[in-house]
């Protein structure tokens, strides 16, 4: 079905002449044209010229109950035409960032009560981040200031989102990081690992690198480590057992402030609310956005543990730290929503108990044995494969990314939204995704594999 | 009208558990409860007890075409069930952000047209600070790095945005400031400007403190120059009319960009779309924010000249910066809406040619004359009123503040939503105003400024 609404050409136009994207190369899009993507219904999108997509990405890691949801737009419609904007500055709010909160803190785990709206990932990780400084200052020790991150981690696209993460190519455009952020090795076992180690041997090596910084700067001056609990953007890398564990031991050890990043792995993604209590995880910040909202409105929230809470609150005084949306009526009045949806239709147990084992078990028959795949690696419903020239030697084709991202062209080609980070294709879908809908995404890509396969085979 | 959906008690006890709320002092705020706004109609705002407010300042500058707007609510609705979310990364688009950038190029001064959007002004300043430092880099300049600011600027709220602000509360609790961003004098004659100098003599001397911050650093080291047209936040200065040209001269001379900060002003608040029109002002970034969405929904978007964008677009390659909802679906929507619904009711002129005037001449014929008040300033629908304990010699009561924070409460108390920063009352009023409505508001204030003379007399 073309969408007669829109005509391509004509936006491609004003696309081009208007339209500076994200994370784009303008002169090389403009070259290209954009694809207009214009609907979406459960599980697919839709182009301007009528083409299905399975999205395997839910947008952008956050449309987890899926397109078309009506309940959102009259949620969304009805706040709008009652109180459609106030600000919570100067002792006011306004009802639904306030239930909000509390439904947040309903699921959250047990050490978490409080919660401090943005509209984004990145605004709350500079909250947090903010924070995490400002509660050692209050404690009386503000040289404890160094926030420890990892290599090829992302916590968003802010200077301070951008200097927290560990991203060396946006590192290189920034002209001046927020000072002392320091990066440590990722937990990504399949490229990191040496030969012969076990995943738990380089678990606790990758959790030892944070403990080394911590020595080298002083304890007395580091005053957190943040992470993801499983790496999105920088691949789907998911640490080992052994890592999270030792990673809490040593903060503890320090007194080292966690701070996790679930702007990706929050609200059932990996069969949990969080992934704090999928890896058993006590954080003293927990930065959240995407499936808050499932995508349908800009919103973040920054969930404060306890601890730094009480003294924010007891020896504070006015934090100076707001934005003008911070606990919009109409995002947070979507958000409590979205809540409701998926506990309704169980969306967490479905991953946990259904979805995410069928995920990981089919990786594992139909994918992992593919000549192209080194590695398939999931939890709940994130995915990570990789794309190898040799399985045993590990090896990638040359140059890098340029096979993942010829599957993933394949893929796109045969109705399969899928995305490739350097050699590794991610995937992370709608929550509503079934088994049915696993299959069906299996058989797409499937077919790019091969397709993939019969382009490389002359580089063996 | 008592609003029987909300319980304010249940409420405030939610919210005193949950909610960290923005720019706020949670102790105090907990002790006292939050006032829950829970319904808005034209240029009112309704609390849960069914009290009435004047809200003259648009909920936090941003809710020009008032409240109420069904229209929007269901452009909002209709989008969200079409394509509630898609991002605009990989060489993807939807329709709503590509049609918003032309129309937002449409109504921009001459030298822009292209758009980055973000959801928030302090996002797009974030990309405005990495845009201008990224395009010298990209020139072949990369130690053309310094970003010169002003003392008492607000430019937003992340590490970033507070670093760029000149408000040195925000600077003491941020731990870590970004690099190579110097402060300058404010424009603000009222204060500032020694005794007998005249306003244009003291405007060429606060723009000639930017020569002197270029000179000291040498020129081939500074990036650009920011500054909002009107301060804002930081009490609506209105810079004399000597200041941004010299401003402009100084920036050409040493090839300098100008950033310009329209969170507030943009979208006709002062009686054009942009106040770098009513200033005269060529800028190579504005950024935009609130009113593009009468506060609807979070949006904001940074308008680019063309000559950062040629360099982007040309020489650029990918620009790694961007955010999941830049140029979201349902937010974009309304924007459009939203400044269709402006030009279709003539705001913009009638601001210009009718309640910006009516509201000077009314703020200097029954406010300027009051006993505590000894200035009174306004450019289209934004005001600033100066409370003094002596018009003459311009003093303050003591401490510093408490005049402007009492006559404020009696405000509010009587009816009318007014801010005060430090002694200075500001207004920034929904763009709907009528005559009428600056009459009533004017009716409000004077009972409020009586009682806090009579409160004050004593201390004269």
């Amino acid at each position: 079905m073309t969408n007669h609404k829109y005509k391509l050409q004509e936006l491609q136009q004003l696309d081009a002449a208007h339209y500076l994207h994200p994370f784009t190369d303008h002169k090389e899009l403009r070259n290209a044209g954009s694809r207009m993507i214009v609907r979406g219904e459960g599980p697919f999108i839709y182009d301007s010229e009528g083409t299905e997509i399975l999205d395997a990405m839910a947008g952008l890691w956050c449309v987890n109950i899926g397109y078309g949801r009506d309940e959102l737009a009259d949620v969304a419609a009805e706040q709008m035409r009652e109180m459609p904007y106030y600000n919570s500055f100067f002792k006011c709010a306004t009802p639904s960032p306030v239930q909000l909160s509390a439904k947040i803190a309903e699921i959250a785990p047990p050490n978490i009560e409080q919660v401090f709206f943005g509209s984004s990932g990145s605004e709350s990780n500079d909250t947090a981040l903010r924070l995490v400084r400002h509660y050692w200052a209050l404690e009386g020790k503000p040289e404890k200031n160094i926030i420890i991150s990892r290599q090829n981690a992302y916590h968003g696209s802010t200077v301070a989102g951008a200097s927290l993460g560990g991203m060396s190519h946006m590192h290189k455009q920034l002209g001046g990081a927020v000072p002392n952020i320091v990066h440590v090795m990722a937990p990504y076992a399949y490229e990191l690992a040496e030969p012969g180690e076990s995943d738990e041997a380089f678990g606790l090596r990758a959790a030892r690198t944070i403990e080394d910084a911590i020595l080298a700067a002083g304890a007395d001056k580091v005053a957190a480590f943040i992470g993801e609990p499983i790496m999105g953007a920088g691949g789907v890398k998911i640490p080992p057992a052994s890592y999270w564990p030792e990673v809490q031991r040593i903060c503890k050890k320090y007194d080292i402030l966690l701070m996790l990043d679930e702007v990706i792995t929050g609200y059932g993604r990996t069969g949990e609310w969080f992934a704090a209590t999928t890896f058993g995880i006590e954080a003293d910040t927990i930065t959240t956005a995407k499936a808050l909202t499932s995508g349908y409105q800009p919103l973040s929230a920054l969930l404060v543990g306890e601890r730094i809470a009480k003294t924010l609150v007891e020896k504070g005084g006015e934090f100076y730290h707001g934005y003008t949306y911070s606990g919009h009526p109409v995002c947070c009045a979507v958000g409590l929503k979205n809540i409701e949806i998926i506990e309704e239709e169980g969306l967490v147990d479905r991953v946990r108990n259904d979805t995410g084992p069928y995920l990981a078990e089919q990786l594992a028959k139909r994918i992992a044995v593919h000549p192209l795949v080194g590695e398939t690696r999931s939890v709940g419903l994130m995915g990570g494969i990789e794309i190898v020239k040799d399985k045993a030697d590990r090896s990638r084709f040359q140059p890098g990314g340029s096979a993942a991202t010829k599957v993933r062209d394949h893929a796109i080609a045969n109705g399969l939204m899928i995305r490739a980070t350097d050699d590794t294709l991610i995937m992370s879908p709608p929550l509503i995704w079934t088994r049915e809908t696993i299959d069906l995404a299996f058989d797409r890509l499937l077919v790019a594999l091969d397709l993939a396969e019969a382009e490389l085979a002359s580089q063996r």
